[in-house]
């Protein structure tokens, strides 16, 4: 078929890859998943060749896709394509917009995975003012997108409210500092906090919980007020009209979003300033699997470039 | 004098009117401060004196007045000119810019005080990409400024760090949180946690703290690691490049500025992360009594009506 336009957008996650495709109506005509492997060689072979399965599993040419984008964690200088310390992936510096356009004839775009799921969850959620995208995976940090567009601030850290402080008593976080808000709520420092063997910690600490275990009720009220914390942090400081909650965690279902929404009404109890503010009627939990991170990264691909800001619509 | 263009800028606090006359060339050609008086009578009673007074005293006629600003605390309607809450004033609801046009003939526009004094301080200070405002005085908020408009968020809550919490075990908060950054450097908490008499409590506490007071020493400690706290939700939220000090605080002079940079510096330390933030070189303390938010006020008057953004230049 040709005179199709589509879009590609790849989401590389520390294991894998979540690769879409998308039409010109911003539908979703094709995805598939696959290891993301190590290193830089590794890392472009399985960014193409996702493309290249994509493209024979959704039944269109290369010559169709328009454009691609990556998500990808790390520092990302988007003008240059590069992709810095990715440590996930054993990346250190990745010219990964160049190598990946010599192997399949495709303009690609890199934006930091977080971001670039920010963008595509405002779109998949229809919402068009101001919302964050709060990522509760093994890290936790959120993307802020306004008007439809990525907001970065001045020097890349918007949103990096994973390692505010919020508790000068509390457990030491990967970052160095103590009691931040990724300690709380990110599924690495749950993991470590939690110390039992299991797949799956998190979801353990919350089965736990439900039958009584002291610890994993501890650390289940961690991770509920640690998903509130980010919110007020979010809202009291930008003030995002919404909150998108993504990422790993939200295998966890509706357990998460029921917790967060009661952690954020009974820590605001007592405030009536934090109760005029209705943060549990303003929190959303994607479903687990939803794709935003890789629409969103397909939304990337097609931006215009521009230093600053990527623009959709 | 006719053919004259002043701009006029009113900051109504507590107790002071503050308000100055800006020219074409954005400088101050008069200043004075009167009383604010209590309650909706005497608030516009006093705001439509100050303006008579400055007129008289910088030597220009209300006929020369352009615009009008005024920075005043309370919930803001801007487009109505109205004020909301305003309790330390007195006022309950007050539809200032009807009431003072209808005495003086000139168009006033009503702000926010905080939000009207970042804008002040962007400009006056030359700031021109993202900056923050964060006022240190009996309360603590933030108002945030980029490229050169005021930033509101969604609902208004842009810059209200001052109630994000970062201390489960902190004092309690008058907004009925505990731990809120406004327990650890607002003026009116730092005044109650000290409970001891005199005119001006923080700079007691710091005296005391020199002389090895060991409860001023704690609260100096509380106060320098709020304005730290603050300066990192501002920067890991928003990502603001810099963040400018002001507030009544501010006549604490250079041990403000100096121990704020010393906690910023102090924690970092454990954090390669927050280190390469450098957030000790992004904070500056405004000179005690700058009239930041009586000229954020003047440029507030003078900008064109917006719902949602006051623009300056």
């Amino acid at each position: 078929m040709t005179g199709r336009r589509i879009r590609v957008g790849l989401d590389v996650g520390g294991t894998k890859i979540d690769a879409v495709a998308v039409d010109d109506a911003d539908e979703i005509i094709g995805r598939l998943r696959r290891e993301s492997g190590w290193g830089e060689h590794e890392v472009v072979a399985n960014i193409v060749a996702a493309v290249r399965d994509l493209a024979a599993e959704a039944g269109f040419a290369l010559d169709d896709v328009e454009s691609a984008g990556v998500g990808i964690p790390g520092l990302v200088d988007a003008d240059a394509g590069r992709v810095l310390h990715a440590v996930n992936l054993g990346v250190e510096s990745l010219d990964l917009a160049v190598l990946a356009h010599e192997r399949l004839g495709v303009d690609f775009r890199i934006e930091n995975d977080v971001k670039a799921a920010a963008l595509g969850a405002a779109v998949l959620r229809g919402i068009t003012g101001s919302m964050a995208f709060l990522n509760l995976g093994t890290g936790v940090a959120a993307g802020i997108v306004i008007d439809g567009r990525i907001w970065r601030g001045s020097r890349g850290t918007a949103g990096e409210i994973g390692h505010l402080s919020v508790d000068p008593n509390g457990r030491l976080c990967g970052c160095g500092q103590v009691g931040c808000i990724e300690t709380l709520c990110g599924g690495g420092a749950l993991a470590r906090a939690w110390g039992r063997p299991g797949a799956l910690p998190v979801r353990d600490i919350l089965d736990a919980a439900e039958l009584g275990d002291a610890d994993a009720v501890a650390l289940r009220a961690d991770l509920f007020r640690g998903a509130a914390a980010a919110t007020r942090a979010l809202v009291l400081s930008a003030d995002v009209d919404r909150v998108v909650i993504g990422g790993g965690l939200t295998a966890l279902g509706s357990r998460l979003d029921a917790g967060a929404r009661e952690a954020l009404r009974r820590e605001a109890a007592s405030s009536a300033f934090m109760r005029s503010l209705r943060l549990d009627e303003r929190i959303e939990t994607l479903p687990a699997g939803s794709p935003v991170a890789a629409f969103g990264a397909a939304l990337v691909g097609a931006a215009e470039s521009s230093k600053e800001i990527v623009s959709h619509g």
